[in-house]
């Protein structure tokens, strides 16, 4: 007969493996509170409608979609935006602001399964909505570093990328560009860094030939890797809004550098995100030697809420994936060994004892103690073997000799010394044994 | 413009309400591993047949089950079994026996929503691989017993029906019912508690009106709620069978008697659960007072392994549900009042001062330590109020005055009480304060 295998694509986690996602899993949640976030979760599935109308209708063709049972068109979510975005917008009266959220949850694609490209994969998403200015961007991005620096990777690990969609905006208008000529001209420059001049041919198709004027303005904005080198190059255009929007630049950097995390950050206008509902600040996290896909990505979209039909809210978010991160860990040795072990493992004289024995495990468990036992009679030296395959610090023995002295044995297996407790104390002692620390 | 809905039968969870999930996920977890189980995930979606194989082509109507895009039947799992029998299934020649594993996810069915019956929910699945003996069973009811006791619950609001569909074969075998008889009369005793004499309808359709004698005996079996009352029954009937099955009963609950817990299990022999792949021992709890649907329920399955075209490997399991154990610790007012609080609320004097405080948040925070602040400026004596709101137990004070001399003024918002502290010592006073209690 056949047996099942998991779907293509689709993410099966056994002991060892789950262990490595829950310490992520783990350093991402106790990170996202230290910063004041609160979790959330939502449904797996949801209205096809929901991402068509944030992404426009061709996003069908990468969602797993399919109409259910009752003939609704329903897609397994493919992000956490546009979900977060109407939990928030149903409730946006009389939540808090500002709405600092997170959440950990899994999402799938219908794509093609391919090495690093599965059709499931999980993310930690952060949002703070209600806050237009860019002190949300700089609370924010501290919360994406620290939750590589929990880790224990540094800067010379990884970096953000900060741009800005905005200052292209306004850059390309002081330049004499039309709005549909700065969608293709951000839509070339997304697209730059992997093709070179080639990115300029879609903008060459609708707009006419790129003037060479125009492009080495465009290559000048590109190259621009610190605050002095942007304001140097705004100061040549003028203009209201662009002075604004550095007085932002130099709010949001000088916030992150009183945080201590400049060192983490580069600007970076190559950065323009896809995405075209992004509206401000844009952001990618990568592994600096260049190798990997992002670790992370963010940015502001404030219309997003109004768009699905609730009010204008601000809102500025980051997801970060749980695969990238882990191969990053793997490079740099960062994954902790992980031993499951129980703290104690009860040896069991035979069935005579065993009633003590349960008695005991029951009472230790109950205090919170992680216990194993052999559930068969197995033979004494066996069940040591046993004892030290499982990890446990200490040994509880229930021999036949000992209980008819009213004592049980307490091995230390790290040290190899033992000690007998009366049995009255045996929940006393092994909790003594590890506050003591061994 | 229309908003979007959460689709019928699906679940969000904000903030407040997650709280309330997340501790009861934390105890079932902190108690599986307390009885030394591991942790493992898996797909959310499987292929149809695993779900057919296993229960039938009927249960497809109950499942949430689609086409997907590449022409696969998959449905959005219904439940865990199935597919923890694959994965062990798979690998079973390499895993340590006995296999102790268990999950917390969401599960999945397609019916109409109402009240109590959402179309997801979240269930709790511990399972015992490799170990046909009832010391699984007695491992494996004393953690079903623990995951209510852990949130307080006592033998006054629970206990857990045991009964035994092998005794249930053996017996009918020993009163001369054939095979197909026995399965007849079996989903008649399922149905006998909510139907009374009605249940036997289905058995009288298909062999005819049942003897008085019979039904008198099977009425016998349905009302022993004792092991000695059992043991009674079957001495009159003897055979080789029944005396070995009732060795493990006596095995059974003389395990659980010597953990203490023998209070929470009653002998019911009307539990057979419909759910034909079920082997031995069967149990569910309930609440006592009746007025809940089961809290929990679970048995041994030793062919289904095999079933699906892997090796035999015996199995029991349980799975607990989250939601009618949350409305038993609403009814009990077990459900502890969470305050999502942070830990620190930062006061800031005004923009001069905003530096070295996001200095000394980030290096809280990077201790681990949770920490709130007003994004914005804001009026000094507003923070005060936003610190209180807050629920932070300690206030950090960065005024102009007191940076001037060095210092930050601590403000225990519990006592009301203030010192100050020089800035280089704030991390290791918030430490102090947080480590000394209060």
């Amino acid at each position: 007969m056949a047996t099942f295998q998991t779907l293509p694509g689709f993410r099966e986690f056994y002991p060892d493996v789950l262990t490595r996602r829950n310490h992520i899993f783990r350093l991402w949640r106790q990170n996202a509170r230290a910063f004041g976030f609160e979790e959330y979760d939502a449904p797996v599935l949801e209205p096809l409608e929901l991402y068509k109308t944030k992404s426009g209708d061709e996003i069908e063709a990468q969602l797993f979609s399919f109409t259910d049972k009752g003939g609704r068109e329903v897609a397994l979510r493919p992000e956490m935006t546009p979900t977060v975005c109407r939990l928030v917008g149903e409730k946006a009266a009389t939540l808090k602001r500002p709405i600092k959220w997170f959440s950990i949850a899994e999402f799938y694609r219908y794509e093609r399964a391919q090495k690093g490209r599965q059709r499931s994969f999980f993310q930690f998403n952060a949002d703070i909505f209600g806050e237009p200015g860019p002190e949300a961007e700089i609370e924010l991005i501290a919360l994406l570093i620290q939750s590589f620096t929990a880790f224990g990777l540094t800067e010379q690990d990884f970096y953000v990328r900060l741009s800005d969609r905005n200052l292209w905006f306004f850059y390309l208008e002081a330049l004499g560009l039309d709005e549909p000529r700065t969608r293709a001209m951000l839509s070339a420059i997304d697209k730059h860094e992997k093709l070179g001049d080639d990115a300029f041919k879609g903008y060459a198709e609708h707009f006419g030939p790129l003037d060479a004027g125009l492009k080495a303005k465009v290559l000048v904005f590109l190259q621009i890797k610190t605050l002095a080198a942007l304001e140097k190059t705004l100061a040549s255009l003028g203009g209201d809004k662009l002075a604004a929007r550095l007085a932002d630049w130099k709010k949001l950097l000088g916030g992150l550098e009183a945080m201590g995390l400049a060192r983490f950050v580069g600007v970076d206008l190559g950065v323009v995100r896809g995405l075209a509902y992004y509206t401000g600040f844009v952001f990618e996290a990568f592994d600096r030697k260049g190798e990997l896909r992002a670790l992370a990505g963010g940015g502001r979209y404030d219309h997003l809420i109004g768009k699905l039909g609730y009010g204008e809210l601000s809102a500025v978010g980051f997801a970060i994936g749980d695969v990238t991160t882990g191969i990053l860990l793997d490079e740099r040795g960062l994954r902790p060994k992980f031993v499951e072990a129980v703290d104690v493992y009860t040896v069991i004289g035979g069935e005579a004892e065993r009633r003590a024995a349960l008695a005991d495990i029951a009472a230790l468990r109950a205090a919170g103690r992680s216990v194993e036992y052999p559930l068969k009679d197995v033979a004494f030296g066996k069940q040591f073997k046993l004892a030290a395959d499982s990890g446990a610090k200490l040994a509880l023995i229930y021999g036949g000799d000992e209980l008819a002295r009213g004592v049980v044995k307490l091995r230390d297996l790290t040290e190899r010394s033992e000690r007998e407790v009366p049995r009255a104390q045996v929940v006393e002692a092994v909790r003594e044994f590890f506050s003591g620390g061994t």
